[in-house]
C-alpha cells in the first residue's frame, strides 16, 4: 500500500485531539442531561425523498449504492446520508409518536454528511450536538427561553473563549415589514440576510428592486436590522421606529422574554440582534446564532430556532424549538489555532517499568491493582534500560513511572516531571486528582 | 408526511434503550482507557480501492455518490462507507506513522456499514468497539495475552450474562496439519471452520475430497478440533495425538501463555478451543471468539486475533493484535429478549412542580440550584393540577417531585415511589446516590 493521504473535507484528529473532542462531547452531554434531555441516536441514512424535502440541500446529499446489488433484490439507492439531525429527528418523532412521552426533550450528538465544497470551517463529515423539545399540537413558549440557558451552560463548561448568543424573532421582522406595508416579508428577510455580505447600501437597493420597497421603507428595514442590545431596551428602540402591527407586538414580547430570562441566568450571554435571519429555514419565531468571542468572522458555531411545524402526519402536528452546536466546526477552528491542548496524548497515568521480562507477571499484578482503583496503567513494552522506559512515558506525557522493588525492597513511584521518587504500595497509592485523567485546557 | 416505517437492518433504539447503549459504551470505554488505550475516530469513508482489498467483502460495501455532481468537479464515487474498523485503522497508521508513538494502543468505537441481507443479529449499520496494539516491524507476544484480560474486564463491568473467550492459535492448526503431512493447511482450516454447521462426518468427507487427506489424517484433524480445555492441559491432549512440528510447538507455547495469563486474572474466562478458525481472515497466530453464556447459538459477540501484517508501505511493516466487540449485536440480542432495563426513560431525577405559571422564575431557580450540584432537573411543562404533574414524572420513571413552598412555607420533595414527602432546601438537598442517574440492570 502506498502512503495514504487525507481526503479533503473529512477531518480526522490525532489521539490527543480525539481525547479533547471526547471530553468536549462529554461535557456538552452532561449539561444536556442536567436539563433532562434524553439521548437519541438515529441511523445515518434516511429515505432520499425525505432528505430532498428541503430543496436547497439536494446538491449536498450523499446517496448510497451497494457495490454489487443482488439481482432482483430491492435496490438501496433510495437511501442517503443525513445532512443534519433535524430531518431524522422529525422522522423519528412521527415514526415513534405512540411510544414517546410529550413534551419530548431529546439530545442527539452525531456525525452528519454534506457534499459541500470543503473550506475552512466547512466539512463534508462533521459532528453536531442538538437539543430539541417537541410537543403535540402546541409547545409552550417558555421552552424558547430555556435553549440559551442550556447552551450557555454547555459552553461555559468548556475550556474555550466566551460565547455570545444572538437572538431574534421572525415575528418581529415579519410584523414590522407588514406594519410598514411591505407585502413580501420573506423576500425582505432574504435580502436583509445579505447585510453582512454586501452591506446596507446594496441591501437597500435590492429591497427597492426585488421586494417592492420605497426608499423610506428600505431605510426603516435597515434601521430595524441595526438594533442590537444586551437587554430589553431593543423594545423601545423598535417602538421608536413608529411601526405598529399585532405580530410585531407578539414577537417583541417573546424576544424580550428570551433576553430577560438569559440576563438573570448569565449576564452578558444573550444579545437581541435584530438582523439575524437564519436563511430560509423552517423557523417561525425565535432564532438563535452563536459567536465565539474573538472568532466572530468565522460565523455561528451554534444555531437554531422555533418551528411551528417540525413534522405533520394526518392530523398530528409537532411544533418544536431546538438548537445545534457545530462541534467539529468549533474544534476545527480551535485546533487550527492551537487554542486547545491536552496534558498528555494517552489516558495512561502510570507506566510500570519492567526490570526483566520474567518479572512481567509481577508488573501485571501491580498494574491490575492500580487499574482496580481507577488509575489508567500500562506495563512497559519490553525490559529495556530504565532510561528508555522513562522516555517511553515522557514521549506520551505520562506523569508517573512505577519501579517494582526487587530483592525485597519496596516499590517506588517517580513523578517524571519533578524527578521526585517515593516509596509506594500498589494497593493504596493514588495520584493527585488533577493527574488522574488528561487535563484539557486552553493553550 | 405519511407515517414513516423502519428500514430493515438499520436499528434504532428508543431513548431508554439509547441510555443503556450509552452506558454500555461508557463502561467499555472506561475499561479500555484503564489499560492505556488512546481514543481514535476515523472518518466514515475510505477510498474504494482500499475497501476492496478484502475481495470477499466487496458485495457488502456501500458506495457514495453526490446527488448532483458539479460538472467538471472531481467525482466522489471513489468513496465507500467502512465495513469494519480494522481497514481504516491500518490506513490511519500508515498515513500518520510519523506522528504516532509505537507501540500504538488505540481503541475505536464507531458505526460501520455492511450491505448484508439483514437477519437477527446481523445489521447493515452497527457499532463496533475495537482495541488494537500495533508496532513497527515486531510486536511482542505478551500483547496477545493482554487482549482477553481487557475484554474480560470490559464485559465484567456490564450488566450482562458472563462470557467465555475461546482462544486458538493458527500456528497450532497449521503446524499440526503440516506435521500430519497435509500440504494445504488453509484448505483444511476452511473445512474445519464448517464443523458447527455441517458436523464431523461431512467435514471428514470434505477433508478427503478437497484437502487431499487420508481417512486417518482427516480423523486426526477432527480429534485436534475436538480439544477444548479451560486450562493448559490442551497441550498434553495435542501431544497425545503424536504429531510433531516446530510451528505446532510455537503455537502451543503461545496458546498456553494466553490461557495461563487469563486463568490467573479471571478464572473460567478463557478456554482453549482448538476448532476456532476465524474464517479466512488475515490472522496469523492467536485468534479469539467470545460467547455470551446462554446465548451460544447466536455466535461470537467479540472476535479478533494477531496479524503479522496489519499494514505495509515501502519497507515499513506494522504487525498487530486486536479484538472487536459487536456492541449493536450484543444489545440487539439482549433488547430482543428484554434482558436489559433502565430504571427510568430520561436522565431527569427531579421534576419541579409548577404551582402557577407566574411562579416559573421561582421554579427555574430551584431547578438551577439542583443542576449546579449535578442533579438532573426539569420544571413541569405547565401549571396543571399537581396530580397531572406527578403523572408527568411517573410516566417517565422520574423518582422525585419538588413542591415549591408558597406563602412562606418550606419547599418539600416527594419520592413518588414511596409517597414519602419531606421538607427540603434546593441549596443542599441531594438524592441518594443510586437515584442520581438512571440505573441499568439485567431484567
Amino acid at each position: 500500500m502506498s502512503k495514504p493521504t487525507p481526503i479533503s473535507g473529512f477531518p480526522e484528529w490525532l489521539p490527543a485531539q480525539r481525547m479533547i473532542e471526547q471530553n468536549v462531547i462529554e461535557r456538552i452531554r452532561a449539561t444536556f442531561e442536567l436539563y433532562g434531555f434524553a439521548p437519541l441516536e438515529t441511523r445515518a441514512v434516511e429515505p432520499l425523498d425525505q432528505l430532498l424535502r428541503k430543496g436547497e440541500t439536494s446538491k449536498e446529499v450523499y446517496v448510497l449504492r451497494r457495490l454489487q446489488e443482488d439481482p432482483g433484490a430491492q435496490r438501496d439507492d433510495s437511501l442517503g446520508l443525513h445532512f443534519d439531525l433535524t430531518v431524522p429527528f422529525a422522522r423519528f418523532v412521527l415514526e415513534n409518536s405512540g411510544r414517546l412521552q410529550f413534551p419530548f426533550r431529546r439530545y442527539q450528538i452525531q456525525k452528519v454528511w454534506r457534499g459541500e465544497r470543503p473550506q475552512e470551517g466547512r466539512y463534508r463529515e462533521f459532528v453536531q450536538a442538538d437539543i430539541d423539545v417537541v410537543d403535540r399540537d402546541n409547545l409552550p413558549f417558555h421552552y424558547d427561553t430555556e435553549m440559551p440557558l442550556v447552551i450557555g451552560d454547555a459552553f461555559a463548561s468548556l475550556p474555550i473563549p466566551p460565547v455570545t448568543i444572538q437572538v431574534n424573532n421572525r415575528k418581529v421582522c415579519e410584523g414590522f415589514y407588514r406594519g410598514l406595508g411591505l407585502e413580501d416579508p420573506d423576500q425582505v428577510l432574504r435580502t436583509i440576510d445579505k447585510l453582512d455580505k454586501i452591506g446596507p447600501e446594496k441591501v437597500a437597493a435590492l429591497l427597492v428592486e426585488t421586494a417592492g420597497a420605497s426608499d423610506a421603507q428600505a431605510a426603516a428595514c435597515l434601521r430595524l436590522a441595526a438594533i442590537s442590545t444586551d437587554d430589553t431596551s431593543f423594545v423601545d428602540a423598535v417602538r421608536a421606529l413608529g411601526v405598529d402591527n399585532p405580530l410585531l407586538d407578539e414577537g417583541l414580547a417573546e424576544l424580550a422574554g428570551v433576553v430577560e430570562a438569559a440576563s438573570e441566568h448569565a449576564p452578558g450571554l444573550v444579545r437581541a440582534e435584530l438582523k439575524i435571519a437564519r436563511g430560509l429555514d423552517y423557523y417561525t419565531g425565535t432564532v438563535y446564532e452563536t459567536q465565539l468571542r474573538g472568532y466572530e468572522r468565522f460565523g455561528s458555531i451554534c444555531s437554531g430556532g422555533r418551528y411551528e411545524n417540525l413534522a405533520t402526519s394526518g392530523n398530528e402536528r409537532f411544533p418544536g424549538v431546538g438548537i445545534s452546536i457545530g462541534v467539529t466546526r468549533l474544534l476545527g477552528l480551535l485546533f487550527g489555532r492551537n487554542a486547545l491542548g491536552a496534558s498528555r496524548s494517552v489516558p495512561t497515568c502510570v507506566v510500570v517499568a519492567l526490570p526483566a521480562e520474567e518479572l512481567r507477571p509481577v508488573c501485571d499484578r501491580i498494574a491490575q491493582a492500580l487499574r482496580r482503583r481507577g488509575v489508567s496503567t500500562e506495563v512497559a513494552p519490553s525490559a529495556a534500560k530504565f532510561g528508555k522506559q522513562i522516555r517511553f512515558a515522557e514521549r506520551r506525557g505520562i506523569p508517573y513511572v512505577w519501579f517494582p522493588g526487587t530483592d525485597g525492597e519496596a516499590d517506588t513511584i517517580k513523578d517524571i516531571r519533578s524527578g521526585e521518587q517515593v516509596e509506594a504500595d500498589a494497593a493504596t497509592w493514588q495520584p493527585p486528582a488533577e493527574d488522574l485523567r488528561p487535563r484539557i485546557s486552553r493553550s
